[in-house]
């Protein structure tokens, strides 16, 4: 088994009072620093709604906040569908943990799901041009970091994680990458949202020195259906990554996930706390 | 009293039973062609977060998702403070409408609120250069239009909204225009979060022909604090729009709201359905 798929595996509430009820653990092949790494939090929530009974179609869009330290171990999830029409279904999903025998929140999400129809489509954003075949880039070096990273095959084309905090602020923080799934496995819905939690933070790439960081609020926008994903399956995909404003202890990023063949998959923005 | 001001004047629950509830309405000023404008929407659900009497802080992030027509008439609102930490603070909001006599969920939202401190600060998006000042660009004319575009004084400088749909599909759907409040209001969150949802859907500028729409869901990152606001006033502010990806029903799209000085105020992003 995948170690994404055992992170992700989920079991129902044993008591069946409810069929909201989920549970999972953080997994120690994605651990950060501290913690779990969000995107695989980000993954689990997604995948509450995923399991439901009651889920209608496939998510279109989910924000993911941030609310308190996930410590290792149990966290369980409550995702209800508030609402369900013809073809849209709406979902406010609850990451509750005990800590210090207490029972908190941890992470909210809210996502949509919908069936979609075809429709005339068009790509208006711009694929970056001319990058190298993923073979033609080196893999990120991992040796050192928390176990997450080394759970994905990065290979950055512009803007790497720095070598070192040499504190030499740069013009700006894009980065260009491809990167999947290390070992591979093919992408679906819970994968993508993973990835789009998986661009590094863009305060580092810019001034190159330490800081203390949280994403707060994470969304994502799917473009691709499942039928997209499978042409995609285990192959690189291309990240765009770039930050907007950074201002009194928040900065907002954004990124798209590409597929080689250029059809966007996903959007994602995400607001980072930090503290310098 | 300005009719924004009384499109958000909530009143709290008169069971006092709890302090999570408001009531408030939809303001014919902001009607748009069926129900309200979806910002007003999105101001009332932050409102109602902003007028809770355990609110701490201010918002650094809103997501509303909009699950189902509003119908003309009363909303109640359920903010909860769902979690709480040193300077940060996680709402989950929820309106509830009654129609055909049932209750339900119309529209959902999250946000973070939070205490700030001043850091490092640094724009790293570009404000469009060149751009004449608002009294150099005409008003949008407003006659015909529904009523909520007639409560904002926009000023095209690009991407205006076509005057006829003539279906001449265009290379692009970017937008950039100076708007603020009609009448003149100064800007606060709420009306912030109201321009965060005023940019026309997109497919109209890109296609040039009608299109059935309705925004799912809408992310905004305020980076300006209270105090940047007042610097701002009832001065307008320049709003940046495109889409990245139109696909099978839904398509995304990015909005920034600057300061006239070059402050980024905010930034929005939104996934809206169409029906081609």
């Amino acid at each position: 088994m995948h170690p994404f798929d055992e992170a992700i595996d989920l079991r129902a509430s044993s008591l069946q009072v409810t069929p909201h009820e989920f549970t999972g653990s953080t997994h120690p092949s994605y651990a950060n620093m501290v913690g779990p790494f969000g995107g695989t939090t980000s993954a689990q929530l997604l995948q509450s709604a995923m399991l439901h009974p009651e889920r209608l179609g496939e998510p279109v869009a989910l924000t993911v906040n941030f609310a308190a330290p996930v410590a290792d171990g149990e966290i369980r999830f409550v995702a209800r569908p508030v609402r369900t029409n013809r073809s849209t279904q709406h979902w406010i999903i609850e990451a509750h943990q005990t800590q210090n025998d207490i029972s908190g929140v941890v992470a909210t999400a809210t996502a949509v799901f919908a069936v979609r129809r075809e429709t005339w489509s068009n790509v208006e954003a711009v694929m970056p041009a001319n990058v190298p075949a993923p073979e033609a880039v080196p893999r990120m070096p991992v040796k050192g970091m928390p176990a997450w990273p080394q759970r994905y095959d990065m290979r950055f084309v512009e803007g790497a994680f720095p070598a070192a905090f040499d504190e030499q602020e740069q013009a700006h923080s894009r980065s260009t990458l491809w990167m999947r799934d290390e070992p591979e496995r093919a992408l679906d819905f819970a994968s993508l949202a993973a990835l789009s939690d998986s661009f590094f933070p863009r305060i580092y790439i810019r001034r190159r020195r330490r800081a203390l960081i949280g994403t707060v609020s994470l969304t994502t926008y799917f473009h691709a259906d499942s039928a997209l994903l499978a042409q995609v399956g285990s192959h690189h995909v291309l990240g765009v990554a770039k930050a907007l404003n950074y201002r009194h202890g928040y900065f907002d990023q954004t990124g798209e996930l590409w597929s080689p063949e250029g059809q966007l998959l996903a959007s994602t923005h995400q607001l980072v706390y930090f503290k310098d």
